[in-house]
């Protein structure tokens, strides 16, 4: 276990756009299964933390609609652990929502801060790092994000500069943040060596985060005043009710990471994958249910014919899926919605795009 | 009426391979609806006789396991007149079997046979030749089908070659047959003027298909060595499984039309369609059923994106298909089975035969 004063938080309030029709807004990624496991994506995010950081000190963050879901995932999980937002705002208010709690709890806490639907495969290394990071943070007053080695200009990521790549589990601080640069410009990060992907897990001192918040998103700060009265008490609904009613969107990248000169990175070569992009699900499908032409299946039966790179998922394992001349789509069959489209993450965001039209709202 | 010595006999033995996953060995194409109609092929076929010929003089030919269908869809059809093959052996033992039937109660029958799945949409035209030509037998001693003329290079039809279209109506003598050409032969055909579809409807006298039998299919006509005592009485069924047993598959036209002299055509622009294929399935879909990029959709909801000129088929109507950068596809989701795979009739033909193989046995 690490120190006692060391709490994960598990942001888990997404909405189940880029993932459509698998993920819809009912079920969303993180209560969806990863496949080749039995376990969902928020159940694997808890485990990553067992032996580290104990459900008592672990936080869930969760539209209020998901608090069900959460709680069937995560049964260990304490109730007054779960924090339900009433509207999604983006990733700065669920900190601070977190952040809050924590505080009242224990001032000197120090936070890992996690999404609940990304894969780690290398846990050895990914334990390593964190508690070397977060039992760190005891003397550093740093915010810190995990950063990545980048495999290739995806334009679906952070890019985070530092001045020269250090060691591996080396921490640097950061030059800048650049978030999903076009195709040209990542391929220029990528290749110049000074670049490292942004995880989207950070560790800070909750005090540290609370300060450069109070900096650089006064308005986000101003709408918890008076959190230390309604934090754990029979009045925080209606509290946080209220605050988050005025609260915009805004992500703790753009709103603190970009700005703060308390920026620092480490590298860490994790296995970690967002899964948050087709391409990235293809990449993760295990090898067992990839076919001889690349397909990645789960399915029941399928009987393909010159169809190459294609991810097929049917639900129904009964069924048989049969394609013929069809290379780099995504076919995939939920029962109530069918999609067949190119592999392609910016085309298919922009395709589904067109869900937010009322006569497509029940397939959301 | 026509006269009363003039008899129908509608050939339903297809086992539904062509249009898989749609139509299946469980419900071949005759027993499907028409699209925009709620009339079933044969249905369909069978109706555009009424007031032609009537159902104690219309003989239905079919696969054994099919007659409880063909008693579903044509009630009024005399249960006598419901013929069951014990194998599918194609058009010729079909037609052998339908013969002796019907000489065995008028030996002076004229017979007009048809095909179970096609589409006549100018049923005047169809009405008025086939009134021409079946009374017209009286006179003549000749084999006559009814020749459509060609719009396009179909390599999926049969050709006959005449010595210069006549005016359309005319009979005329056939110089040639030839069974599914390859493209290239396909245009030369079309652009000279001298061909006919073969609409595989044929009008002649019991006696005189009879007659041409005996001469060149000798083998399959020893098979119904006895049919004078056997049909009609309750040795039928066991006299046609074992003349069926030693008859092989060959079609009307392999086995008599391509060698007899007696073979004549008569063209008709009747509105037909063979909708044996998916091209020709997309251009009957009615233009209320196509949307404004050319998608021929039966389904319920469809959102489509840069998608042009597919067939989208879904048993589900409560279901979304939703496509994104696709083009002359067929997609097809039966409940059993989702095909996608090109609009290109050669290409899925070749496809489906990989349902032989024994694990796709039960979505055949």
């Amino acid at each position: 276990m690490l120190s006692n004063n060391i709490w994960c938080v598990i942001m888990a309030g997404g909405s189940g756009t880029r993932f459509w029709p698998i993920s819809t807004s009912k079920v969303p990624k993180q209560f969806q299964i990863v496949e080749g496991t039995d376990k969902t994506f928020i159940q694997t995010t808890k485990s990553r933390f067992d032996g580290l950081v104990p459900p008592e000190r672990t936080i869930v963050v969760t539209n209020r609609k998901y608090v069900p879901q959460v709680r069937e995932n995560l049964p260990d999980i304490p109730q007054e652990n779960i924090l339900a937002e009433p509207y999604s705002r983006d990733t700065a208010p669920c900190i601070a929502y977190a952040m809050y709690t924590i505080l009242k709890r224990d001032p000197s806490a120090i936070m890992i801060v996690t999404p609940s639907d990304h894969l780690i495969l290398g846990l050895e290394k990914f334990h390593k790092t964190i508690s070397f990071l977060s039992e760190g943070l005891h003397e550093y007053d740093v915010l810190v994000t995990m950063g990545i080695s980048p495999t290739r200009p995806d334009t679906n990521y952070g890019y985070i500069q530092v001045d020269g790549l250090p060691e591996e589990g080396t921490p640097i601080k950061v030059k800048t943040f650049t978030e999903k640069p076009d195709a040209e410009l990542a391929k220029v990060f990528v290749s110049s060596g000074e670049f490292l992907w942004n995880s989207g897990i950070f560790i800070w001192r909750a005090a540290t985060i609370r300060s450069e918040m109070e900096k650089y998103l006064p308005q986000l700060v101003s709408q918890f005043t008076g959190w230390e009265k309604a934090i754990g008490t029979p009045a925080e609904e209606e509290f946080i009710e209220k605050a988050y009613a005025g609260i915009e969107k805004i992500s703790i990248d753009y709103g603190v990471m970009e700005h703060t000169d308390m920026a620092w990175t480490c590298p860490c070569t994790m296995g970690w994958y967002d899964v948050g992009t087709w391409e990235s699900l293809y990449s993760v499908f295990p090898d067992t249910k990839k076919d001889a032409d690349g397909n990645a299946v789960s399915a029941g039966a399928v009987m393909a014919q010159n169809s190459h790179d294609n991810i097929v998922i049917s639900a129904d394992k009964s069924k048989l899926v049969a394609l013929c001349d069809l290379d780099g789509y995504v076919v995939v069959d939920t029962g109530s919605v069918l999609m067949v489209g190119p592999r392609n993450d910016k085309r298919l965001r922009d395709f589904t795009s067109g869900l937010l039209k009322k006569e497509y709202e029940k397939y959301r």
